[in-house]
């Protein structure tokens, strides 16, 4: 369920005009931006793009760009692109930050269907004239290449079918792996990384049946690092993205400082989506409503526009 | 080029009522199954399929497979096939051979677009209710697994640009690699299966023009296996596929007994491509015409299939 209130008899060109009017003169009339763009949906953003463009010869989101600034700049930016596009855009930033956060990758493998993880990495090519798999290859090495070139490479199976014999025996190999504390065992990539989702969820089932314990709980231990914590994020992901994005939007909030980059890759990617379930899970788990909380923890044009994307407007 | 000789009046509904005929009664008339269906292309015949269908409500594909056997019927099978559907066939039966052919993931690595071989995928998950890369990954192990998963599943850059200073530094990593035989370092992984094509014949050639000697013929040593064979035979297929084709065919030929298997792959699924290009190669390095060495190699009807095909009817 989406959370942005979007408007049917919206006009493209009659949109156009008003962002026009708004980034007209000296300063821009950041209210009227998000009026319009927080209320549209993305084939309503593409049109409006395209008539900004027919009509003034210039790219509305590069223009916005040059209008904004900070974290709304970034957050606008962002909502504009098409959704592939966007995709693109955060896995490269992500890979471009001094902290990779390869959230954005686990992301990309577990939510996305396999076309739309093909778009994102057409898009990625016609932007950067690479490919997504050689820049991950290429920025990081041993067993988290192996796992996040993986994840984002291999097309899963999409059917429903579940082997239940193999998601037992399965189930016995990372049982083995995980006694040996051999984390990075070729088996346990093979499994997280090829198996259809229906059929790793049996797999992590009965792994629990059998073993009385999440295998994420077992993967938390001394050895414990970027790898591990990202195999472990990958199963949670997988196993319930709802809650995933529940925790990264918790985590983005609750330190000391905000972490902007991540609530609002949250937001604009979730808002057309699933967002309002995710809003629940959050009141439900932080006893205490999202909206509120990000009033509490951001300012300015940049609040007003994640508060209209959650669908709740001042 | 083409080697096929196509008629461009052909009727749908005329192939199929012949075709019925040719399979009526005791016997089947292989001859008339072989002048119509190698003398249509890939659209033709799947309008054949479709007429048959509507007209006799039974599966063409599976009907001749009924009334032909051995070579022949192989043959006519993938023959009939859409590209992407064949090519799942040919990897599914590529794995389930008790001496695997590895060559079959190669080829569809280095000879497919992004496109064709999300196709591929997709096909195959239609037909085995599994994924190609899960297939590959729980037949293989170790190197050999991360060679294959790798090939079939990173989606390579099909721009024409080239980093020379990157091919340059990327040219020194696998020397490295390789002096100390390394041959499954990851860092060789990771050139070959994640770069473009374009980038890693750069990478290539200026590791011959810093060495004097192919990376090809350094990968053959007292260590070759199964890995290395596979990875030197990926280097030769994506560096001059034509070359390659050619030296599949004369080794299906030359051995004492032929291996109709990779010969008929071959000349199936290049017939509507480039097979007239792989032909004249054939003869420059062999000095005889293919044609007459399949005449003589190969008999019966599947020897008149192949050889029209080839555009060399009797």
């Amino acid at each position: 369920m989406a959370t942005i209130l979007t408007v049917e008899d919206a006009y493209p060109g009659v949109d156009a005009e008003l962002l026009k009017k708004a980034c007209h003169g000296w300063g821009t009339d950041e209210k009227a931006v998000i009026s319009i763009l927080a209320h549209r949906n993305a084939p309503q953003r593409k049109l409006i793009r395209e008539a900004y463009k027919d009509m003034y010869g210039e790219d509305l989101v590069k223009r916005l760009e040059h209008e904004l600034s900070g974290d709304l700049e970034r957050a606008v930016y962002r909502w504009n692109l098409d959704p592939a596009d966007r995709n693109a855009v955060l896995a490269n930033v992500a890979l471009r930050k001094e902290h990779r956060d390869h959230r954005v990758f686990i992301e990309l493998s577990c939510t996305l269907s396999p076309e739309e993880l093909f778009d994102v990495k057409r898009a990625y090519q016609c932007r950067y004239k690479r490919s997504l798999e050689e820049d991950i290859a290429s920025h990081t090495s041993d067993d988290l290449r192996k796992l996040l070139v993986g994840l984002v490479s291999i097309h899963r199976y999409q059917g429903d079918e579940v082997n239940l014999k193999l998601a037992n025996s399965e189930s016995s190999i990372l049982r083995n792996a995980i006694e040996e504390k051999t984390f990075n065992h070729e088996e346990i990539l093979r499994i997280i990384t090829t198996r259809s989702k229906p059929q790793l969820m049996a797999t992590l089932n009965h792994y629990k049946d059998e073993h009385g314990c999440n295998m994420t709980k077992q993967l938390k231990d001394d050895r414990a690092n970027e790898y591990t914590e990202t195999l472990r994020t990958t199963i949670r992901c997988m196993s319930d993205p709802i809650k995933y994005f529940e925790k990264v939007i918790r985590n983005a909030v609750k330190k000391s400082g905000t972490n902007e980059d991540a609530l609002t890759r949250v937001i604009v990617t979730r808002a057309e989506k699933d967002l309002k379930i995710i809003m629940d899970q959050y009141q439900k788990r932080n006893s205490v409503p999202l909206d509120h909380v990000i009033a509490k923890e951001t300012s300015g044009h940049y609040k007003r526009f994640l508060l209209a994307l959650l669908g709740k407007d001042e």
